[in-house]
């Protein structure tokens, strides 16, 4: 916005209207700025808020500080739509909003892109999320209690790899928090860790080769156990395990090399052909008809970028379902 | 350890002993392992299978697999203590397993630290802890499902800055989800982010200001409304919101400047003398009594070194617990 003169608007509902027919055509013009219709301006309320703000607009008989009062009332996002607007203009974007989203282009640009703007305290609804990002990736605008923005792209994502499932047949002998076994052989698949001349593995490895009928397993007397009886035992010390095995056991059915992401902060690390490179994924596993929070994401996003890698929330549904999440700025 | 046969021993309860005394004397002052006692060296469990996978040690009429069973039948954490001894010594320390924590030594050093080692999946009481730290810091191992260790040292913390309350008395309009004032000198105590003309207010730091006496609260339309009302407002939407609030209220008694740690994945970011130069502290609030998990703490140790500061989780006790959780190099 580059106006040199200040215009007068009336306040009606959610909406204010530049009446002037001169007046409008200059504010839409310079700034591209709100709609024309009948030939008068009509701005929303963060528009008008806005040019409010740049000293561009007054609108009779209200101070600035009754306006934003006033808007607040009538629209309950009013502030989180007006810092998101606001900040999208001091970045140079053309914004428009919707009322829904902000469509977004640069100067000259045709394609518009679209941001969500969020307070960080609304529910992130996976599935509703999930809907809303079917056809594309989306941009979502997150305010924090600072008044800053945060800019989250989401995609649906179905990652895979080249790992075939196994053929062999072996025993594990279960002990009390973890698993060994003397068959070193399931380790060229990435299962377990080589400790001295046995494999060391966890106990959600081992539930997953003995429910794919590659392992047995029994415990330190010899007997045999059934995956049930471990589920149960790993549930009573982790509320999020049945949530975990579920999306190890999709991610290893998908060829994929999935490790523990304790030393990470998260649930997995995902390596794609093996561990020697680079891992491209952290996952973080959700139960079904997940509601958490926009901190939780901001959390498992942080946590990925700091080593380089994306963050998947993965919910386990039936069958499970991934979302990638990305931290942009624009 | 740098012996150069291969020695006997016998598995005798929970312990095995080298009965025969020149061997003894061989075993124990080559690798310092071990306590002498009437005659024989008596190994604990944990030394004597370390030995057993150096080629060091045999017991008799058990192999080496069922030694690892057995071990782990007589001891609940067998596997995971043997999994720090075995890393401990990979990593050239003299260890002393007491039965509870791990005496570590560099050789010809007289100076023991001790590590505490647990599995991923026990659960991290804050005030076990609390009390276990009251004299000095404590190194914990902790070895997670693929039977790595990550070492964290634990020490309490009392923050402090010096920052100055305030006398000022102002007026915060709340609107939906957050505050402004026209009252911009609390500024300088970096309260709010100035947003055009005013400030822009957090709800925990509007309640904060109002509940100090310097701030009354009023709605869009002018009514005054209580921090009460605010607080069951702010609960509905957010489960942590009261931890939350009495932890940032203690920051800023402290003299500290406490801002949103939204973007960084927690709750809090602390500065100490101004906001521009580098906050010292990522900060985790939990209720009171809190007993969560490991995976949970080093979550948000990673979170904080990621961006250079120490990660401080805090107890929303009365009065309020800080503990000061680093990851550790041995």
């Amino acid at each position: 916005v580059d106006l040199k003169e200040s215009f007068r608007g009336e306040l009606e509902g959610d909406r204010v209207i530049v009446k002037d027919s001169v007046e409008s055509g200059k504010i839409h013009n310079k700034g591209s700025v709100g709609r024309f219709s009948g030939g008068m301006l009509v701005l929303t309320l963060t528009e008008a808020f806005y040019l409010i703000n740049e000293g561009k607009l007054s609108v009779d008989g209200v101070s600035p500080y009754e306006f934003l009062k006033k808007a607040a009332l009538s629209s309950g996002d009013f502030e989180v739509r007006y810092l998101t607007y606001r900040d999208l203009k001091k970045r140079g974007f053309i914004v428009e909003d919707t009322g829904i989203d902000m469509k977004i282009a640069r100067g000259g640009e045709d394609i518009k892109k679209a941001v969500v703007p969020l307070y960080e305290r609304v529910p992130f609804d996976f599935n509703g999320i999930y809907s809303m990002v079917s056809e594309e990736k989306k941009i979502f605008g997150i305010v924090d209690g600072d008044g800053d923005l945060t800019y989250y792209s989401i995609e649906r994502e179905e990652p895979h790899g080249p790992i075939k499932a196994l053929k062999e047949k072996i025993e594990i002998t279960v002990l009390n928090e973890m698993a060994f076994t003397e068959n070193n052989e399931i380790h060229r698949a990435y299962y377990g860790k080589t400790i001295d001349k046995w494999l060391q593995l966890s106990i959600i490895e081992s539930i997953y080769l003995v429910e794919k009928g590659i392992a047995d397993i029994r415990d330190a007397l010899s007997e045999k156990i059934s995956p049930e009886y471990l589920k149960r035992q790993a549930e009573k010390k982790d509320p999020e395990f049945m949530q975990k095995l579920k999306i190890y056991s999709d991610l290893r059915d998908r060829g994929l090399i999935v490790k523990t992401g304790f030393k990470y902060g998260t649930h997995f690390r995902v390596y794609v052909r093996d561990i020697e490179h680079h891992a491209p994924y952290l996952v973080h596993a959700v139960p079904d008809n997940y509601v958490g929070t926009w901190p939780e994401i901001s959390r498992g996003v942080r946590l990925a970028h700091g080593v380089k890698k994306d963050f998947l929330l993965a919910e386990a549904s039936d069958p499970p379902k991934y979302l990638k999440v990305k931290r942009v700025r624009l």
